[in-house]
């Protein structure tokens, strides 16, 4: 029974195996051993990088991994209805692979302190296997992916999640990553720089600021998710987490049936008038490569610049690539409210341009708060009732990364901030959803997008969890 | 409940309001009536419409409706690893909908008599609205689209399904059209060339030679499928029916988890490396524009030909259009075999050009037969199976019409075929499911095919129904 598994780890702290304790000294240590420096460098300067003689588009000389191009994005009836924009193309679908097996009967999850270049503190706690098909495929002629056999049908594994889920559709265009959590009754020793936890230590471990990285959160909100073996094993808890175990439930009903849940986003998905049509990159209006970097002329949004890394440790590896930086911080945040008992949070359904399927249900707010002063458009819907809200309400603020592998420290404030549902009504684009519907949306593709996702692993790590 | 409506209504043959003795002269009278001409004209002679001078794309004058364009088609591990081919572009989401109304209690449904220059026989059996973005936009300039307004939120309705599915990967470019089926409580009369039928009737009438069309199927396909209050009517099932009973309760499970299924498509929608680009009409590899004709050079697959259409009855109509004319009758079967007692049919998931994701889980057999001679992978996996069935084993057998909109005369014959299947293995592109599963894959986008979906409807309809 893999529901009462997981039930088991979330809520498990010390176990024989495996302490935070113990962990965080031998994390900080990784961290002074992995010496990384990473340099920015002009575009033109990128060894193994070229730029397209004819489109200015960025891509490696193998024809693979990933290129930067151009986009142009219509939107009829949007606040912007009609921009471009420089975008990453990858259409490969990697694997971000989450290893599982039980020590003493409690599921432990195998996690690899990794660096990416875009990482502002270098090392991160990630999945297992994080992987590009050009990675084991053997384009990247490097040694082997670890672990990944388990995710290719080798080893004794039972598989408990495989869905392609989107990732940022503002960057990436149509990217889909295979989010897999297997689990395994080999004995599998941990190597070096990987290590065991719980999901109650990676629960923990979520609460501190930029270590949890995005592949892990996305990978963690993709398990299915067991409310009732939760709320059997927590009789204690208080009034706002037996809403949020209420609401894991599928039992437990919620405001919108499932139907009317999918109603609305066929509805969306099937008026949105979104045409997006690859252009090159040399010839987007408002977008300039100045000096080796390509930037908008407002100074907003972000920046397509290059970085040379050199990562040390066990092993030496230089190597150059081109990188999004976002020009500040944004934030992501779900206002929620206990309905009936039952904690819901308020998900809006948005076009984004690298959305394969026109738009995906999201955060309640996403959006760099710098970037409203060049839009036409003002600041998006309830972010006044996120960032002016009673430090009574918020039950999650915490500085999180995105991709480190992409962009250039892309730091989010991820925001949980409880409101009353009776003073928030829902616009058209907003509906609440109980977190039992967002699991069932997320045993398919293209339905929640990566931000919510994250928000999604965040919110359920305030069960049963306190400040590590 | 809906659920013991659907049961009721399909198993209701005759009620106060209708039957099928009624039905027949009615809908005989309608085809006399209907005065339709369809003349083939050259491509060039088409009023509003236009090849584009620079790719020979065949647009309409307005930019909307469709477009006939050219796709390169590249799939790595494919039998066909490369292939150029005229596709047509609809990017709108269409709407076909049906009204349903409870009479005396009896679930029935609005059915459209509606005429379609491809039907070969004129008249077929239309939902209640079929109907473009163009349509209710008012592009056409035409008169409003009747019962449109229960589609669009008016009226007292309650909403039954609605799942954007697509249509012909092989014909249409990532086409979707919005399946809904819509209940009313208004009284609502049947207008001049509507009438109110039964779900057992028109499970009847699925017997009959080309008569329901292709988009009556695909909704009937997305119900929901009430496993359990049919069976509980139907104490005198035979064997067969009874396992196909068994085989639309989610309660009976299956072959392979639902998880297992999903896993599935998820791989073969990961490791196929598909490119699909668009490219110009008139630069086709291995197709000629000739006499006003689209064709390939072998004379197989299918022409793109112009055809004026004359409309009588109440209202003349007139228009020009170009459509694909398949060159020969296809063959479209599910494998079936009683598994435990559970209907189960062998489903295939395959790539095709126009998939939005990939692939999806279509029929075991979709081929024509007569193109297979200029292919160089011989006929396909199960076809001998199909053609060489002994007539004991053949459960369905009816010619059906695809879209008569866009195909000309797009006929082919869809088979159930009974086996063994400890004598049928599971080749790695092939699953066994139940039915339950595929309605569990239907209340979702981009997973089940048109053609999987016409023979889900004809299957649903073996259940209580005899010859009419």
């Amino acid at each position: 029974r893999v529901g009462s598994a997981l039930a088991e780890s979330a809520l498990a702290r010390h176990t024989p195996l495996t302490d935070l304790a113990g962990f965080h000294p031998w994390f900080a240590q990784l961290r002074a051993d992995c010496y990384t420096e990473t340099q920015q460098l002009p575009l033109d300067e990128l060894a193994g990088w070229r730029t397209d003689a004819d489109t200015g588009d960025l891509q490696h000389d193998s024809g693979r991994f990933f290129s930067v191009r151009g986009l142009d994005v219509e939107v009829a009836d949007g606040p912007v209805p009609r921009w471009q924009q420089p975008i990453i193309y990858q259409p490969e679908v990697g694997i971000l692979g989450l290893l599982v097996r039980r020590f003493d009967g409690v599921l432990h999850c195998l996690m690899q302190a990794k660096v990416e270049p875009g990482n502002q503190n270098g090392l991160q706690l990630s999945p297992t296997v994080q992987a590009t098909r050009s990675n084991y495929t053997g384009v990247h002629r490097g040694r082997a992916v670890p672990y990944l056999e388990f995710f290719r049908g080798s080893g004794r594994t039972r598989l408990i999640t495989d869905v392609r889920q989107s990732e940022q559709g503002s960057w990436f265009y149509q990217k889909r990553n295979r989010n897999m959590v297997v689990e395994t009754t080999d004995d599998v020793p941990a190597a070096a720089g990987f290590c065991w936890l719980t999901l109650g230590q990676l629960h923990q471990l979520l609460q501190v600021e930029d270590l949890v990285n995005m592949d892990t959160r996305t990978v963690l909100s993709c398990l299915p998710w067991p409310g009732e073996e939760l709320a059997s094993r927590l009789p204690d808890a208080d009034d706002f987490q037996a809403s949020l175990l209420r609401s894991c439930s599928a039992a437990a009903g919620a405001v919108h049936a499932l139907d009317e849940i999918l109603n609305w986003i066929t509805e969306i998905r099937s008026s949105a008038e979104v045409r997006t049509t690859p252009v090159p990159l040399r010839s987007l209006a408002g977008w300039q490569r100045q000096d080796g970097v390509i930037h908008h002329e407002t100074g907003a949004f972000f920046d397509v610049i290059g970085v040379q890394v050199q990562a040390g440790g066990r092993e030496v590896r230089q190597w150059s690539q081109p990188m999004i930086r976002p020009k500040d911080t944004g934030v992501i945040a779900f206002l929620a409210s206990r309905i009936d008992g039952i904690l819901h949070v308020l998900a809006r359904c948005q076009v984004q341009p690298g959305c394969l399927d026109v738009a995906e249900v999201g955060p309640t707010v996403r959006c760099t708060p710098a970037n409203w002063e060049h839009l036409p458009t003002g600041p998006p819907a309830f972010l006044k009732e996120v960032l002016g809200a009673d430090p009574a309400q918020i039950r999650y603020d915490v500085l999180l990364s995105e991709e480190g592998g992409r962009f250039y420290r892309a730091v989010n404030r991820y925001v949980i901030v409880e409101v009353d549902a009776a003073r928030t009504p829902e616009h058209p684009e907003f509906r609440w959803l109980a977190l039992h519907q967002l699991a069932d949306l997320l045993r398919h593709s293209h339905y929640v997008n990566v931000e919510a996702r994250s928000l999604v692993a965040c919110l359920r790590s305030l069960l049963g969890s306190d400040n590590p």
